[in-house]
């Protein structure tokens, strides 16, 4: 018998841990996860802790029996990794040794945290498991926490800003760049910004210098200016948790990410990576690119898992779609931004028309401001979305029109749906498209 | 000075004299329009009556000034045309003729009344153009309608269904086939139907067999069973309003439409047709095809106008996109149904996967149903989605992947977005995808 071994249970390894299992039911399937829970959804963590998800548990994808009792995985929560011998094919958990044919490494990112005294302070969180969520949780239900500062304005940042004004306390959210989101452009992250300052104050450029003690909570220095907490969250990004395969020797981007092939294989024999740990290829720019996203960690899951059990399987790529909440907006992007497209070479322009998200007549609709990024009169390169309603599920007609290579008249020609609750009769993305294409035949190639 | 006569002054006919204008600022655009009123959403009509939208004007793009003093179109209301002479390029109103150099034909799409004895009551309406609706609107302010007929379970008959019931009326749906909404397969259908009961009486397979005058109201014979009711509405389809055309010579398919090239030239001479009135290039099936909708009448009706004022311009196709709201559902669909695909002569499979439209954890979610249309492992040629949200829009990405001529396998790799509040982390596009896939494999090509 031979056997698979899986380092990290989060939602990519669990994924290759079932595919393997599917595929070939004889494997001896081992999971060692670091934590206490396995096969959660890491993204649902802002919102049990807002309260939006009332238990943990809700947000398992399956309890830890359905892996060990009904598909027969090995599931070994609490067991952390800490060394990977490819040319014996061993892995070292604690004191022992444990053999493996295949290998897959779902170790996830780690948060990046800022060198700055004071975070081992026990009201500093980072937020990036749900052992931990359950902690802060637990602080916040004790009627702990009435005063609360976020430190970063990425994603995860923004969420837990909102679930911590969701449990009633005062939130300041500081971010060390002069803007907000560094995943969308200026002009979006400019109505990101609008609505976060309705629910938090939001200081732009601030730098966190310290955290102090203080009786019962925190001291948070801030450009020299002593606020006082009761909790602050460390949200200032996240790295890839690949310091086991770089020490094993796989080869990885400068950013830390492991590259991997179409089967998910690292530069290691026998060894795959998958998840928030891997360099994937982006299609728009044409190579790897490290965009640790919840649906390619599932699918990379499970194209590693399939493969390593002796099926086949391939992993297309990705477009760097994303989609959050923040507040009452719904902020969504994919493809490059205009500063992503100017640095990767390519001659971009961006198009911003602002529109409706139903017919003007029908009550209820909201402005929906869309953001094409494009070569002049030539390829969609990105898109970015955000209104009150109407972008979260709209940018994924952008991110199909990026697999597809659609120039913006492709664009311009295709046939959206429209009914009046939904859509004026020129669908936000066919307008944008348009102007898109009108600026390109005006401005003979210029800025749009 | 040359002249540009449109017929018709509704959505394609105003896009067209617009586009006209913009062109060629010297061209004499004339518009005919048979009623009073001109640029307005005809989808809009059914929401007008149920009082979410409270007043008439507001579903005009623009008012008649708009066009006359600032765009100069010279817009003759209640102004029918009754003859095309192709030869002499000359149309006939009123008793006299109206000479043109390019004439655009947007007569749009008739109601189909069927030979039911009784129609004439002025408690029928059919509900097919602004002034119509504005006499019915009346009605039902005056509080005269308790008791309402709806004849036809189509886009137009379950819109105005909903409509009567948002005004307080007591309504039944009568429909001659045993389904509902034939623009939808039975599974998607089934859904409509279950949650029309919900609001409505439903009567399918069952034929309207005379109108008769009652004090105050009308009596329905249904089935040789006598309705009373206060109103009743023949919605039982429409047919292209090609009648002039066809006089005059032009080539029209056997459903009456009319055949035009990409400029939306007729086969007539200096003849273009535009809106509801013609045959489209399906970009599926690969040859023209009725589908009379909005967002292609406004588009084809910017391609005549500018082509016919020396512009450049042509239309690349349809995919039939279409999205309704049944009173809580989402209906959705885009290319071709399964029975359609199999009349087409293509070997088509369909496969139905229910989802989530949201995170399982997420509160307020629904189920979604997504069907999709395609060859056993092969091509994409459709799709339809019904739900209580996640429908109108995701429809969307389906029709770009059949501009994209995308497979069940390209539709697995889409990179589409995800957050809790919003998808699943397999949307359920993808899920279905994933389903079409396996089964195609598992089934060697049979029905999945």
């Amino acid at each position: 018998m031979t056997r698979l071994v899986v380092i990290g249970g989060g939602a990519a390894g669990m994924s290759a841990a079932s595919a393997a299992r599917r595929v070939a039911p004889g494997l001896d399937v081992v999971v060692c996860e670091a934590g206490g829970f396995a096969a959660y959804g890491m993204c649902g963590i802002p919102y049990f802790l807002g309260g939006t998800v009332r238990r943990a548990e809700s947000l398992l994808a399956y309890p830890p029996e359905e892996f060990r009792d009904r598909r027969g995985i090995d599931l070994r929560l609490f067991t952390r990794v800490t060394g990977i011998d490819p040319a014996t094919r061993r892995v070292r958990v604690g004191r022992q040794d444990l053999g493996y044919d295949a290998l897959i490494v779902a170790s996830g990112a780690d948060p990046v945290r800022p060198p700055v005294p004071g975070l081992g302070h026990d009201r500093v969180f980072t937020v990036r498991s749900l052992d931990e969520a359950i902690r802060l949780r637990r602080l916040l239900d004790g009627g702990a926490v009435r005063r609360a500062i976020v430190v970063g304005a990425g994603y995860i940042g923004l969420e837990t800003a909102e679930a911590l004004v969701c449990t009633g306390a005062d939130v300041e959210v500081i971010e060390a760049l002069p803007r907000v989101l560094g995943t969308v452009d200026e002009p979006v992250a400019d109505l990101v910004a609008a609505e976060l300052t309705r629910h938090v104050r939001l200081r732009l450029g601030a730098r966190l210098e310290a955290v102090l003690s203080r009786d019962g909570g925190l001291t948070a220095v801030v450009d020299g200016t002593a606020l006082d907490a009761d909790l602050l969250i460390v949200a200032t990004g996240i790295r890839p948790a690949t310091g086991l395969l770089a020490q094993a020797g796989a080869r990885c981007l400068p950013d830390g990410s492991v590259l991997v092939d179409g089967c998910m294989r690292t530069s290691l024999p026998g060894i795959f990576a998958v998840g928030d740990c891997v360099a994937l290829p982006h299609l728009v720019l044409g190579g790897p690119a490290w965009v640790p996203l919840g649906p390619a960690a599932n699918k990379t899951g499970r194209v590693a898992g399939t493969v390593a059990a002796g099926g086949t399987a391939s992993f297309a790529g990705i477009v760097g779609t994303a989609v959050v909440k923040v507040f009452g907006l719904e902020v969504a992007r994919t493809g490059l931004g205009l500063a992503e497209a100017t640095t990767a070479g390519l001659a971009a322009v961006a198009t911003d028309v602002v529109s409706r998200s139903r017919a003007k007549y029908y009550p209820g609709g909201s402005p929906l401001h869309v953001r094409l990024v494009h070569e002049p009169g030539g390829r969609l390169l990105g898109a970015q979305l955000a209104g009150s309603e109407g972008a979260a599920k709209r940018i994924d007609v952008l991110a199909t029109a990026l697999h597809a290579g659609f120039t913006i008249d492709d664009l311009t020609a295709l046939d959206l749906s429209y009914a009046p609750p939904f859509a004026p009769v020129y669908d936000p993305v066919l307008l944008a498209a348009g102007h898109a294409a009108r600026s390109a035949i005006s401005t003979a190639g210029g800025s749009s």
